[in-house]
């Protein structure tokens, strides 16, 4: 297996999917080792650090990346093995953004109202007890919580000659904020252009569903990731597959649009591989799903649906990659 | 502890939350045996029957109660503990509706599509092995799938001397469709009149998140519960707790509205078991729930957010009312 | 032409649609005069009164009815001929009110913002001008507006035994706010229980399209209204006719839903009178339809889709009653 | 006063705002002649032809631009006064798009319908009578529409090294499908990039509020326009400025956060036109706009809110430019 290291400076950091040049070319089957920056490029390091004082807003969601993948077409689906991802630094970080957010007048939910006070959060990581800590600015105790590492950001150039901001989460990926996109997940990608032109980051130590305050525990991250193609088989959205599920990533708004494209995506995933009709499937999922929340934050809100393998008997997804992926992460350790 | 066992007959069922007469009184810290019909009202009862030949849309979703608990006040919150839920039928059922559900226009997603098709699924229910099974119409395997019981509708009399049709959640409760509304769960309701007025039925012997199809696995069921009153502690949306976990119930549209209504309220409950301020639960949250979608086809949306008790150290909720309640089922059993 | 007049207590003051006992019966065609109170019950009067200390939440929105029409079965459409609307006082008041409005956070849309600061203000009436005058409180100066008094709530009782807040508008009517209800105007309802149980309220002295801060210029006012009947013409969400114009207002959320609703209600109804099929209704009307926003505030918002009578010629609507009722209109003055 | 014409040639086309290199520099102040193809690239010309046998969806909404206007710099204003648009063609084309429009599953809205079935009317332009001719497939007369002409795109460069398809209207412009951009009419927009790198196209022969089916009646147009620069007045969302009114332009979904932002706009524009507050202005225009809708079909959804200059006497929008550059397009004619 072919394994590259590739740590960005900050000069080869990108901002958009699409729009940029790759870093390198990568053939598939390779195994990657990759060092992310964090969304705020590193610049909250304490809890006095204020957002709108350091983070200067073209900067944020650096991305490693992109990557080119040789022989990528489009209308082939690119599959992201995500083996290990460990965090970068000793501490991760939170904070609110002004209008930015769940609870908040946004940009978007244009408001009469100031924007909420700013504050910023600094998780320690305990690697030895696998947890980051929960430290309170007001009352109240501090709370220990498990190290659950994922990807913010993970995506391809979009179609259409469009370069979108790695704010921005949709049908090439991006953005997603995700706790689906975790170590031990396969996420397939359709591939719009020519070497796909991949990019990941936006670490966080762990986010709950929703990303209400708009920011995960964010932080600088090692990914292990092995990259594969299969060629022909893009998926029209973002789908992650792990040992036991099979999960449809839709995003839009209003956040009823980025279920139903989710929970479309998953029926006609489930079909093909089952062999049901259309109404076979839209019944056995109506009663088997899993909905939990991604970000309901971003320029488009993103849900997943996701149903256990043991309910939908059939095929393997891309004939067995995802299994092949594992087999070969192991290999790697 | 008063037991009461109550089996409507067709003439006792409600279909409205608020204004109709209580069944009976009762007085807090009863517990009550419960039959209640299934959403069709029985009628579907083969894979043949047709959901627009068979169900009279006056008489969907029939309440068993409504219920006038002793001494129940506006401002006061009625606690209804599930100590155990059993389907009453040998076969569970679902199906599509003409423009009902997530997946088709409806009356409110006015398009020009025809309706899709109509198809009724039955599910065999085998108590031994403690599963439905879902039988395909069309080519692929059926598929056994765990017995999961909850409630679709339980709610209180609206306020503002309004009715509500049991097709609809809001913040008095009523079709709420979530499946945390299981066996172990205590479910807290703000009493808007005198008594309270509670209802329920619109079993479900399991159901996936969202509700797709708008119908969960549907049937007829025995409910026992022990009814309580928490004088002047009425939340302002429906909450449940179980042994484990806090839950908020938002209901309304778009669904990022249902989602915010239950993120801020399950923030304002830590909030005040826990003593953070504002802006530490509102980050402690964005790191910590589950935000598992309810339904998304009623005349609102419903979501959950729902945080495990181990995250949020503090005073328990509702002072100790679900362990109390818990205690209690046990006596019953 | 049977002339009523009717003019309320207080006691006999209707707070929803549905759930109340008329308080007369009428024979088709008959003209009423009618009073109808301010939507705060006549509490707010000077600059300083401020909505959270003087307004009754309980008693919002007063209706002036519910009046039973003879011979008024489910199925049937209620024509409402407004012959002549009036300001009743000399002044109109407005005001925020908090969580309620399209720019501040709501009950719905949760946020973690604090309510906009309460403000009221007073428009004093110059009939002979024909004007309302708008005084601020700040800096800038006064704008005297034009009258154009139209009514906010106008609606029958509910299907299903449902009782509904004067707050909401939906299929039956209700709290519309839409400029389209004005003197001139015929509103078209479908009629759900025996006698229908119209009412009406909630009178604007003026008020811009989606009425953004949640309140029109509010006022009492005298309304001369012509009740006729169409037997089995029920249309299946309110519709509106002028001299020139058809409209359909739908009454939903999110917006889009609302006006997916009265654009697709517009299209069956044109299809109906020039005997186009679906398509050629779709295009023609896509190119045609203006679509002025009702509410942007209510728990339902409302849109308006109207299209000028000229671009769809073919059978008079209702077989003419607006002309009719026109004409009998003349006859009252 | 600098005249430039300029008919681009077929590969001299943009497919989005952003990422294209601009096809000329202009001075300020300098008046255009521009032709535009129409929305489907001139390939739809007879009733028979469908969209998705004869459109590539690559190549929609193609652009005459971008223009490089010199001096132009991040936080500029630049205008467009429309001088004068005039159909270029004797024929206008709409056309029904599978899984694109207002009354159909799409995309976003996904559904398990089947598209809408395909259809195209052609609509003959008579100049001498001002009109269209809409011609139905089915049963029905043939209607005449007043010739209505505006552009459905008209942008700048997105920020942050975006590049957005033709398809979507946003902060910078682009598709925003709204009849307010008519002749007589000054668009303003923020500068982004240096040279802001306009375009404009989609040529509208005339559209209903909210372009229901999701297509006017699309043409090739000639453009006469002024461009001309504000230097540090950068609206944050398009404006429009008539003689006789200010218009604010929103886009995004769910299409209540539309219009929520162009109200916004609008306010904070008054406010500093007139120095009301900004609650004195909040309630101002809630009693006096008008709301008319743009679209509610394309990626973002667009509200317009316009209020007559009489209800907002102050200072002249950007120091009269308005005023200016019609008194300079009476010099062109």
């Amino acid at each position: 297996m072919d394994i590259v290291e590739f740590h960005p400076t900050a000069d080869q950091l990108a901002y958009t999917f699409g729009g940029v040049e790759p870093v390198m070319g990568i053939r598939p089957g390779t195994a990657l080792h990759l060092w992310s920056e964090d969304a705020f490029n590193g610049v909250l390091r304490t809890a006095d650090d204020r957002f709108s004082e350091r983070v200067d807003l073209r900067f944020v969601n650096p991305q490693t990346g992109p990557f080119h993948v040789e022989g990528a077409e489009p209308g082939d689906a690119l599959a992201l093995h995500l083996v290990d991802l460990q965090p970068a630094r000793d501490t991760g970080v939170s904070t609110t953004v002004p209008l930015f957010g769940g609870l908040t007048a946004t940009d978007r939910t244009a408001l009469l109202h100031p924007p909420l006070p700013e504050r910023t959060w600094v998780y320690p990581v305990d690697r030895a007890r696998g947890t980051v800590g929960f430290v309170p600015h007001g009352d109240g105790p501090g709370v220990e919580l498990p190290l659950d590492p994922m990807l913010g950001t993970i995506g391809v150039a979009p179609a259409g000659g469009e370069a979108r901001s790695s704010l921005v989460p949709d049908r090439y990926g991006g953005n997603l904020d995700s706790p689906q996109v975790r170590a031990g997940a396969t996420v397939y990608l359709g591939v719009n252009v020519p070497g796909a032109r991949f990019s990941l980051g936006d670490g966080h130590y762990r986010q709950g569903e929703g990303e209400a305050c708009g920011t995960g525990v964010e932080g600088a991250m090692h990914s292990t990731v092995i990259v594969e193609l299969v060629k022909g088989g893009a998926p029209p959205w973002p789908r992650v597959e792990t040992d036991d599920h099979l999960v449809s990533l839709g995003s839009s708004r209003p956040l009823e649009d980025a279920w139903r494209i989710a929970q479309l995506d998953l029926l006609r995933w489930v079909q093909q591989l089952v062999g049901f009709d259309e109404l076979d499937a839209y019944q056995l999922l109506s009663q088997t799903v899993e909905a939990p929340l991604a970000n309901v934050v971003d320029a488009n809100y993103t849900a997943a649906v996701k149903v256990a393998k043991r309910y939908v008997p059939g095929a393997a997804a891309f004939d067995g990659l995802h299994a092949d992926l594992r087999e070969r992460a192991r290999a790697l350790s």
